[in-house]
């Protein structure tokens, strides 16, 4: 009896060694690409809480998160996909499901998570709960020929977007039937080797590597195929030595405007979002890589390319000016703000730092180590469309 | 010894009685009114998880949520303020603060709740954590002088503003320092009966009783004060019937448009949002009480004042035309969406149920009963400004 007793009670024991409660909509997730692991992060203690490892090569790595904010879905560079518990700090499910991938994005119901591959190239799609194959949509955009996939975006209905960077076409597939992908096909030019979203989920653009303009799909017409924008957008015909082509996530959506990185110049160029045309450009101290807007759309923050990359600008959208420079450290590469935007998290790669600045005062309100640091993702992603 | 186990084991269970781990991102409460409850429901699954009770009047009661997304702060019409905790599905803590309130808010970085009150008249600042009282400012607009307080809404940088019906004016209350408050006054016009504040936090409207139109400060240029827009809007000249004044809350913003619900007219008006200058009408079948846009804009969905309070109707923001008509049940009161728009859920207070539509398919997709439901909020309102 009493050794029953005892038993029951390491039982109970281990069974309330469980985390404590609490709410998932102030935790995000910092890659550690060197070490390839991460951190999890409370933005509203502003610290680290846990560290997880065995992710793999974390190289240009991203995330996306389940409807309810507890769990995170880390696509690393090496085709591995992670699910990871943020609530018990630890990974619940990993796949290698390529050999080389680049990223990935979540249905809008939260069921379905698809992976985009360079090689074999095309998209797979996971039960989100399970990460069971359910489909994929090989990218044969010739027979026999197979196209790197790039620029993966969620739509609504369980639709994605994608570029061929080989076929140079845009696809729309729709898994509503996650087992049975209906897909179709639109002309995007040479070289799509980017794309994007807009947050409202409604046009979709690829930027080109093989020629400048971007292409841009109306995904509420789509029977009206593409259309090509901003001409001069791109490598230009110097051919301007690019140190990083950006990435089109780096673009913003401000106030009506969309603002996004000049290709090969210092300048944050600024396009209306209603003609697409473009109405401004900015000089800035290097060439952009993200063009960040804080959510309220008064500001857009940016940091540069190498030998820029120390600086971070943050301009103003209501005097269309830089109003204040940043040195936050060495090898910024990527900036999150937290949902109603009164943060910013930066990563200092170089530096082995995320800086927290108020984005009001411009003060430095936090910092803590981090190997590395890359991508910083919050959980305020699971209820946006693009992230 | 066997005793002191059987007694350990006990402490245990009790300690393992704890709620299970889980996000709160996919959360949500309902309001029942008549009965003073409020159900907690889980928009993955589709149905409420918990009832609880003890929240005294809630006729027109609002919700906004902790930046966590754990606690709910339930504003009641008879002044109390109530935090829930989503988890453990229990009331934390409970003040009766006034003897007649309409409603808060809570600060950009969620340390503040802020209510709104008819009587005394003024607004009060709460401890997000503990619900200490911090400060008060007493809507006195001259020496003796107490104006009911409405249309209260969060700013950024901890700022509030919000409009007095007596006293004709906009205050917008600066809480960085929160036992400290430091207001400006801006003139509005005649009784001032709502407000809200635009999506990205820039826009505060204040809508007119006392005469058409509606007053717009632009809160990034406050020191330009007021404007007058939209010089029609209101009962208008031949002061029509109006079986009730739609609430400025049920104003959306979708592609660059504000839809909004006409005075006494079956119409929703479109204004657009860079010239605040009305662009179009589209015919309803009622008086309009909430034209809630759906988060990507494409559809507007709208409910009506008695006798039409059992249509609802959803209006394609691409085509500008209604473009489906529900009848979902008796007096629907309240609308939300999931956080990138697939479902939307709907109260049908005569029919003590709540619906749950898809909103592309518009099929029903779920239901449940609720006591004389009423307001539907959901945990992403968290991340929000206004809301």
């Amino acid at each position: 009896m009493t050794r029953l007793l005892a038993l029951l009670c390491i039982v109970l024991l281990t069974g309330c060694a469980a985390p404590a409660l609490r709410g998932t909509g102030d935790l995000g997730l910092v890659i550690e690409r060197a070490s390839g692991q991460v951190t999890l992060v409370d933005t509203s203690r502003r610290e680290p809480y846990a560290r997880i490892d065995g992710f793999g090569d974390l190289s240009h790595a991203s995330v996306v998160y389940s409807r309810d904010g507890r769990y995170a879905y880390v696509f690393g560079r090496d085709g591995g996909l992670t699910k990871v518990d943020l609530l018990e700090a630890r990974i619940v499910r990993r796949v290698l499901q390529s050999g080389n991938a680049i990223g990935g994005s979540i249905s809008q119901d939260g069921r379905i998570v698809v992976v985009q591959n360079y090689t074999p190239g095309g998209i797979k799609a996971f039960a989100a709960d399970t990460l069971e194959l359910l489909s994929e949509v090989p990218a044969e955009y010739a027979p026999g020929s197979f196209s790197k996939v790039v620029g993966l975006a969620d739509l609504s209905g369980n639709r994605f977007a994608y570029a061929l960077f080989d076929g140079g076409e845009i696809w729309v597939t729709d898994f509503s039937d996650p087992r049975r992908p209906q897909t179709k096909r639109y002309p995007a030019g040479l070289q799509p080797y980017d794309g994007l979203v807009t947050p409202d989920g409604r046009y979709y653009l690829a930027g080109l590597f093989g020629e400048d303009g971007v292409a841009l799909l109306d995904t509420w017409q789509a029977e009206q195929g593409t259309r090509r924008i901003l001409a001069n957008y791109g490598r230009g015909e110097e051919k301007l030595p690019v140190f990083k082509m950006p990435h089109l996530r780096g673009w913003s959506m401000a106030q009506g405007n969309a603002y996004l990185p000049a290709v090969g110049r210092h300048e944050v160029l600024v396009v209306s979002a209603s003609n697409w045309r473009e109405v401004g450009r900015i000089k800035v101290k290097g060439q952009p890589v993200f063009v960040i807007a804080r959510p309220d759309g008064r500001q857009v923050w940016v940091n540069y390319a190498f030998p820029d990359n120390g600086w971070v600008e943050v301009i103003d959208t209501l005097s269309g000016k830089v109003v204040h420079t940043l040195a936050p450290g060495k090898a910024i590469l990527h900036m999150e703000f937290t949902p109603r935007g009164e943060q910013v998290w930066i990563s200092a790669r170089d530096d082995n730092k995320v800086l927290i600045y108020d984005t009001a005062s411009f003060a430095k309100v936090g910092e803590f180590a981090a190997q590395a640091p890359s991508g910083i993702f919050f959980t305020s992603r699971a209820g946006r469309t693009g992230f």
